[in-house]
């Protein structure tokens, strides 16, 4: 693995004698190609296909890397997490099993406040040393990009330090990072209850001063009762539009605000959770190529029982990602094969739509559908080699990483 | 760690600055110490309590490991798992997601008849080669016991064959293996439906000479109407008491057969599953100290919506384990700390529940009470040391292994 920030080997190599799911979308299913071999320069992928099919010409002096059989599939995409926070909610977990109601909870300081004092008290280093081992344990897993939100900051400083943190794990680390500010993501105590105040500084303090210094690549927000309502988030799409930022929503996850429509309206990469998501909700983010990010971690975590519309996603042709949404107090969850499993057996998501959901579908989510995804040329060479007899192996076992081998652009 | 067995030590190691979840039954709770120490001597426990009172004739040439305040807790036991078994059913998994009937998948192979045929093609070598991988999942979680069965072979030759394949496992690795004789889990294709010559020839001849060969430290036996009867299970418990060994019953898992007093009226070490198990049943097995092994793994990966009757465990002081369950068709699961977060999210038992259920009282369901569980003198000094604040976090997290050290045997 190429330390954080080396500049890739400009040596030719060839993984050979290998299975490959490509996830090409000129391909059915899962793209697979059954000796196959990838050939990666400068970090890019130059060729994938069938071994036989290799052009001469970019095998000279080449590095073999014999594959032994094993399966590669792109690297593994996290398409929404909240991995930058600070402390956790164990004990509020605890509590909540033997039997304390909600207030009891947050009489004892719990809820996402106590998330949001814990970052605030945090040094951007403290973030950086919290988040690297759950960073890590993605990573042992194959996976090559993940996007992470602010959100527990909730005021200008502390919502850039997460974001400066969150970019940091892309130099400590072999791994590309995307950013997303989720200033509205819940009203700050200091607020006061007052959410239109609140939103007028997101949208008109917070957001261009983090445009201006690059720190997001994505705008986010969390459309809920107890968060947020459409014309909020709408303001919120508006100043990111202005500032040319692509915007993504927690939407209709506990109850149909309508939120997948908004997100659509504004041509949004994703919509996410979407458990309440009606038809119209799915045909506007057909329409909108609008990614429908499951995040079934939450669901399980928080017991949820209305499951997200699969059959209309799938009746509509939207595309389906998987993502762990890995954060504090919903879905403490820091796998994302296990995230696979639970997409297909508390989702009913078949194994092609988990894989596709984190390689191709989870880049289009984050709006890198030309940089990964998928193994073809002209992508980044980020390839996970795994121990397993077929790919569904990936989605089907429960707490157990076949990986054999990670690669990240090339190295 | 040890080399598989390589004879512990005999210096005495002392384990200091640490703050201990002893799980030992004269103390409240998890029996936790603040700033608590072990002493090992030839792989037992000498001393586990507060450092302070250290007797200093055990402190002579010790070996000082400072914990770096870390939390200990017994070495984890797995207390139910099918480990032992050859290829996987994946292929009958995405079947079966892609919407394939249970007849589609029988048609085409799946169902445990696949698991048979696969166990009985294969050798022992290939058995353990096969395991291993699995039983590495396991130790990299801090599980220091695991219990192994048999029931994919449904003959003699293949029952011994996965039995000796189970006490291998402990000689490959640093971990103590208890194997347990399930001959009565499934009717095999050859016996043409008759259940009652089956159960004739598990009692009567391969039992027999599977305790003659020191092959099974406890018998097991699957009571359901797909499986095998009240009846039929009390004939192969009877074969079982005459030869000394213990039993134990996959119990009221799918519908309620009383499997649950069946067991307790046999004094099994355990009742596992238990979904549907009444108040008698509770009542029997808290009579005759049968430990109520749950498997929430199973109940996940089947789907299932009746919950085992926790709240009668409670009040009728039955104790808990909780255990992967670990096999290739209902849970194909290796983590021990997952399972407890399943326990705790999908059945409601709380942290202290699912902790000593991996511990205290998954001892209790092997029978191994006076041998590990609980960091007390006269125990195997098996441990696991955790990077982690609150044991609660042991449990609340989902996908993540913060383990630090394990000490089997004192090494
Ligand atoms: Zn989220
Ligand atoms: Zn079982």
């Amino acid at each position: 693995m190429a330390g954080a920030g080396e500049k890739p080997s400009s040596r030719t190599r060839i993984w050979r004698n290998a299975r490959l799911a490509t996830m090409s979308p000129s391909l059915p299913g899962l793209g697979t190609v059954d000796d196959g071999a990838i050939v990666a320069s400068d970090g890019r992928i130059v060729f994938a296909g069938p071994a036989a099919e290799i052009p001469s010409a970019l095998t000279h002096d080449a590095e073999i890397i014999d594959c032994g059989g094993r399966w590669i599939t792109p690297g593994l995409i996290d398409c929404h997490t909240h991995l930058v926070h600070a402390g956790n909610r164990a004990n509020e977990f605890e509590m909540r099993l033997a039997g304390a109601t909600y207030e009891e909870v947050a009489r004892a300081g719990g809820g996402i406040v106590s998330s949001v004092k814990a970052l605030r008290a945090a040094s951007e280093d403290d973030l950086v040393r919290e988040t690297l081992p759950r960073l890590d344990a993605l990573i042992a897993e194959g996976v090559t990009t993940v996007e992470i939100k602010s959100g527990y900051g909730l005021d200008l400083e502390n919502e850039k330090k997460s974001l400066r943190a969150a970019r940091r794990m892309g130099e400590e680390r072999a791994v590309t990072i995307r950013t997303t500010f989720l200033g509205a993501h819940a009203l700050p105590p200091e607020a006061n209850g007052d959410k239109s105040a609140y939103i007028d500084l997101v949208a008109e303090k917070m957001l261009p001063a983090i445009a201006a210094d690059g720190l997001a690549d994505a705008v986010d927000g969390f459309c809920e009762g107890m968060a947020f309502s459409p014309e909020e988030m709408a303001r919120v799409f508006e100043a990111a539009k202005a500032l040319g930022l692509p915007v993504k929503l927690h939407a209709d996850q506990l109850s149909n605000l309508h939120g997948a429509a908004l997100a659509a309206s504004f041509g949004a990469l994703s919509a996410d959770h979407l458990e309440y998501t009606d038809e119209a909700g799915a045909a506007a983010m057909a329409k909108s190529s609008t990614v429908a990010v499951m995040l079934p971690g939450a669901f399980y975590f928080i017991r949820e029982t209305k499951k997200p519309p699969i059959d209309l996603f799938r009746r509509h042709g939207v595309k389906m990602a998987v993502a762990t949404d890995s954060n504090p107090g919903t879905s403490p969850l820091t796998s994302l094969l296990l995230t696979m499993n639970m997409a297909a057996t508390l989702f009913g998501m078949t194994v092609e739509e988990c894989l596709l959901g984190v390689s191709r579908h989870a880049a289009a989510a984050l709006g890198m559908s030309g940089e990964t995804g998928t193994l073809e040329a002209g992508k980044s060479a980020d390839l996970a080699i795994w121990d397993v007899e077929v790919p569904a192996e990936l989605v089907y076992r429960i707490g157990f990483n076949p990986l054999h081998a990670r690669i990240w652009r090339g190295q």
